[in-house]
């Protein structure tokens, strides 16, 4: 495993392998590593032959009173989970090296990063599409792995890729949990014994909602309120959605297209996000 | 030559150009091609192996209330002129392939975009560099030639090229002038034979600095002052400003870096924009 620190080593190293017709496969991460993260790796090894997992937090993304500062970091650790994982290439570049000083082009998402994270997080979904953009652009893979833990970024992303045109197959990878049903994030690690419980009411709303959707319920209203049952432990809700699954629109009143219930909740100091896919047919 | 109008089809043939290590340049333009763009054609077919000419009126470059509609095109006679030049492909999409009905990510320029025609054309630049960054991502290419007389332009677009991490070398063309000084555009078909002499107004005044300049001339004030007093036959001028080459700031009292005098100005209803450099070697 190679661990690559600028621009110019990693575009030289991955054209390198694309002369020799490896096909590309990128997870772009901000690391401290979970199984979530592994998770797209594998994917990435078994539809591809090179493996480049970037490891690089943000700026871009974090509004001026986030966690960037205290987001959690441990290089070291996630070198090893890589090598350990078979990637091949890991990019961690400096926040000089992905915005110099002169930097000033961003890349400006549209209606689908207006709804639910967006409405609470201005610019956050500019900062994501702009760095996946460069890292596009530098990384140049044929396909690029995403969790469906985020999953308006995944529709954001591949909106984006869509847009400008760029030749990347975008491939989403189905959360990862713990046992007890948690999705894994990198931010549970600032939970508590306390928190980490009380924080458990998120996936257990929305499985019990898609439980009740299995069973044949599409009242949107009724959906809605069985998720928000669960909420009552944690410290805010910040939004608990049921969209349309393609254009992030509310859904109407009564399911007729693949919908996902979208939530995110403050427990204590710490933002979680999670979803569920409600599947249906499109006739 | 041959003549794409497809995205698929495009990346498809310029694929097997690069499988076959040729080196792809590109010019865009927005058509009704004239000895500017051939210039353009010219220097990529001394750079490159193969050579693809856009023709693509775009429509996020025009304001609600700009020349969209009128804008001069003849499809068959730019044909001609790109084959006859020894262009290889020509790509001349229809709106819709590079507009879909979902399109909603743009490319978002900084600080470069806002003085001059960015004062006046709000969201110009972000049209430009949307559709430059697109045509980029599905051409590919290893060297972009644009011409000088959109000085603004050349500075925006290689910029969006640094941020967003696009491997694409950027070349600038040196502006091509009728005999008389006029330099050359689609839109100098729109003046009448009288508004045609008075044009010429806006390369004299830009030449007239440019000399004294030659001659030591280092004082801003003095330079615009100039330029400007050859203006008094145009209808509307729009901006006249001496800026700095590189960040398109504003000039201070006495020139000491390479600097650019910007003009753009209305005959008619025609808006003409041109520019002259005023070359100086940085300590």
């Amino acid at each position: 495993m190679q661990t690559i620190t600028t621009v110019a080593e990693l575009r030289h190293v991955v054209a390198r392998a694309r002369r020799a017709d490896k096909r590309i496969g990128f997870v772009p991460t901000m690391g401290y590593l979970h199984e979530g993260h592994l998770t797209l790796v594998e994917a990435s090894r078994a539809q591809t032959d090179v493996t480049v997992v970037s490891i690089f937090v943000n700026p871009a993304q974090f509004g001026p009173n986030e966690d960037l500062s205290t987001y959690p970091r441990d290089f070291l650790r996630d070198q090893e989970l890589c090598r350990d994982a078979g990637v091949a290439i890991v990019f961690a570049p400096d926040v000089q090296e992905i915005y110099p000083t002169q930097f000033e082009t961003f890349v400006e998402p549209g209606e689908l990063a207006k709804p639910m994270c967006g409405a609470f997080r201005p610019d956050h979904f500019r900062g994501v599409v702009t760095v996946v953009g460069k890292l596009f652009n530098i990384v140049q893979p044929d396909v690029a792995f995403f969790g469906q833990k985020d999953f308006q970024q995944c529709a954001v992303v591949r909106r984006m890729a869509i847009d400008l045109n760029l030749p990347i197959e975008i491939v989403t990878v189905q959360t990862v949990r713990e046992p007890d049903g948690l999705a894994l994030s990198s931010r549970n690690r600032h939970l508590s014994e306390e928190e980490r419980r009380r924080a458990l009411a998120i996936s257990r709303g929305l499985f019990a909602a898609a439980d009740k959707f299995r069973s044949g319920e599409r009242d949107v209203e009724q959906l809605i309120a069985i998720a928000k049952a669960h909420l009552n432990t944690v410290d805010r809700l910040q939004y608990l959605e049921l969209v349309d699954a393609d254009t992030l629109k509310r859904a109407e009143s009564s399911l007729r297209r693949t919908a996902a219930l979208c939530a995110a909740a403050y427990v204590g100091s710490t933002r979680l996000i999670d979803n569920v896919i409600l599947p249906l047919s499109t006739p």
